[in-house]
């Protein structure tokens, strides 16, 4: 049976099958906040020609009703039909946002009365060529160089060292090593770079909001925020609220579906921010991730399914650092990863880095601070203590 | 065209391609140190039947070139060919070798006045159920705990964490945390299992020998071994001896058809143990292995090129503590694996484990220690110094 649309679109539909699932198997999306429950009303479309056999009216009105509008999710036809979807009803992903573009990251570092001083760090070396009086292996070689620079006790993963022979001799001898080194964190070599190969370093941080994805990208040497980019987060075909999104998630695949949709959102503004400013994936090679506790979840491919139910538990709140290829971003695969930790099931990432920006926790003053997104969070306090408060803001809007 | 064999095989053979290799294409394999390059004068065949073209008659003697006697490596067929393969000139790989058991390892470990004490720990750890008063998060939880028993600064990888929050529901909070934890190796979660799953434990440790490949099958618990298995190390398709294979290494594609070999070879081991013992893959969480140099880097992987050329210089001497999974074996892919040190390019961990083993570094007595394979190694000091010397040995064989 065939769905035409008046947009002259024409959809495939089986038998048995509702006219929201066709539509989103051939790349139609509706909006939906209840993934396609019949509970949020949101998916209406008008029937204009064909038999159909409607599940549920659900909140249509009757004057609706009257007009042939259905509910996409509950309508399922008797035959051929032709429909129309009315603009809001139809869900456009990828838009370009407006985000306002951030003061001067430097400044904002030394206001805390910190300077730069990024996880991932680059050291020059100059190795004394292999010769048959020091013949040394060629980790060892580079050993001894880390440790005249009092560097000890360095990781080194399968895939630096196998790359380092070639890696050294391609570089003769003369290279840049970058490695990961922080608080509690123990040195790791990340890779080796020739002097005049790919030595920029950039940075990006990523906000990953329920119902937009914003990226920063970071010049990590003088702090300059270069460009920022951002998304529509597509994971809003599946639903446009937290706990549509954990069902979707605990059912069959879903997880996977929506940790690749938040990721492809990312690095589609990660691919299109680097073609902007020519740079290469290996100069990023640090991220920062910030998002409510679900969204870190999920974008870490975390089965959020237990925030959801009593006793509301996440797998974590401080998340290790992990690396950007375990997370399949499109930058350098062995950049650290850090995510901002969540303070609660339904207190993430996305408020920590709020009140850190704002310095209410630094200061005597009592403050509020609001972030009203698709849900919103409200935290007050001051230096001395913290108050944080959420709520579905979807109503207010 | 076609070649016949005796033997009543028939294989196709292509225009300007020599006997060697058609055969080789085949899977039928035949002695060759050198790798099929005329040098070795091992891979002979007869004609018994049809015109060839021979490139070079190598080391054959003339009484053998009369007996129609070819090198299959020089030799290309100007038509259909009948050929006999004598029995000395054909490989056969996968045989079982006879092995000597070695004497108790516990009785072993105690004469060097240490206990049995693996890498890898396991721990019952009991948690209290999630509730809504205690409401932190499962990884804070085993944190908690791990706390509690003085074990701080665990790594918990992504792989770990990602299936954390089931683990944990499935077993109740009832269940055994496998970590790994050793001198200098800081403490890192491996996987979470039932305390009624797979709690056996066991290790093995590889001989990877350029001829051979044992395998040793040890209880961790009682330090009993429990089996042995070996076979001939398939890497002989490519060349006898450590120099052709590291030439074979260095050509497009063969550092992972000998990676592959070996690794297939060790994994047919260990399958037929555990089968035979009936003995789970994820109970196997530990492995040792020792090889020459090439051996060792061929076995993870690593390119040996240098290894051969002035001033021969390995990769590595002292291998980083890898993955089972990183090395593609077929035990718990988080299983730590130690490759014992190497000392130069041409004395490897296979002689370092023969005086381990020896115990010569620990008395006062000179010895001398032969180790007699496809290359003869001596090495001879006492507890106050030490020399060795490395050959070819198959002439004397």
């Amino acid at each position: 049976m065939e769905l035409r649309l008046t947009s002259d679109e024409v959809v495939k539909i089986k038998e048995g099958e509702d006219i929201y699932t066709a539509l989103k198997r051939a790349g139609i999306y509706l909006t939906a906040s209840c993934g396609g429950k019949g509970a949020c009303g949101k998916c209406r479309v008008r029937i204009i020609d064909g038999k159909t056999e409607i599940k549920s009216y659900g909140k249509l009105t009757h004057i609706e009703r009257e007009s042939n509008i259905v509910l996409a999710c509950q309508t399922l036809p008797n035959g051929d039909l032709l429909i129309e979807i009315p603009k809001e009803s139809r869900l456009v992903v990828g838009d370009k946002i407006a985000v306002a573009r951030t003061k001067d990251l430097a400044g904002y570092l030394k206001s805390y009365g910190v300077g730069i001083n990024p996880t991932v760090k680059r050291l020059p070396l100059n190795l004394p060529p292999a010769t048959i009086t020091d013949n040394i292996s060629d980790l060892d070689r580079l050993r001894r160089a880390l440790d005249e620079q009092g560097i000890k006790g360095m990781r080194f993963s399968h895939e630096f060292v196998a790359e380092l022979a070639d890696a050294l001799r391609r570089a003769d001898w003369n290279m840049e090593l970058v490695y990961v080194e922080g608080q509690g964190i123990p040195a790791e070599a990340i890779f080796l770079t020739p002097l005049e190969g790919c030595n920029r370093r950039y940075g990006i941080a990523v906000d990953i909001g329920t119902t937009t994805v914003v990226v920063y990208l970071v010049n990590l040497v003088n702090g300059e925020v270069v460009d920022i980019g951002s998304t529509y987060n597509s994971q809003m075909r599946h639903g446009d609220d937290v706990i549509t999104r954990i069902v979707h998630a605990t059912e069959g695949g879903g997880l996977n579906e929506l940790q690749e949709a938040v990721v492809k959102d990312i690095n589609t503004i990660v691919d299109s921010l680097m073609e902007r400013h020519d740079i290469k994936s290996c100069e990023v090679d640090a991220a920062t991730v910030s998002g409510n506790t679900t969204m870190s979840h999920i974008f870490w491919g975390l089965d959020p399914g237990s925030i959801r139910e009593e006793p509301y538990i996440p797998t974590l709140n401080f998340f290790p650092m992990w690396r950007g290829g375990t997370a399949r971003l499109s930058i350098n695969p062995q950049s650290p990863v850090y995510t901002v930790p969540c303070v609660a099931s339904y207190v993430g990432g996305d408020i920590v880095a709020g009140v850190l920006a704002t310095k209410m926790h630094r200061n005597p003053e009592v403050a509020l601070f609001m972030d009203i997104g698709t849900n919103g969070e409200i935290a007050i306090g001051n230096n001395e203590w913290l108050m944080t408060i959420k709520s579905a803001t979807s109503g207010l809007r």
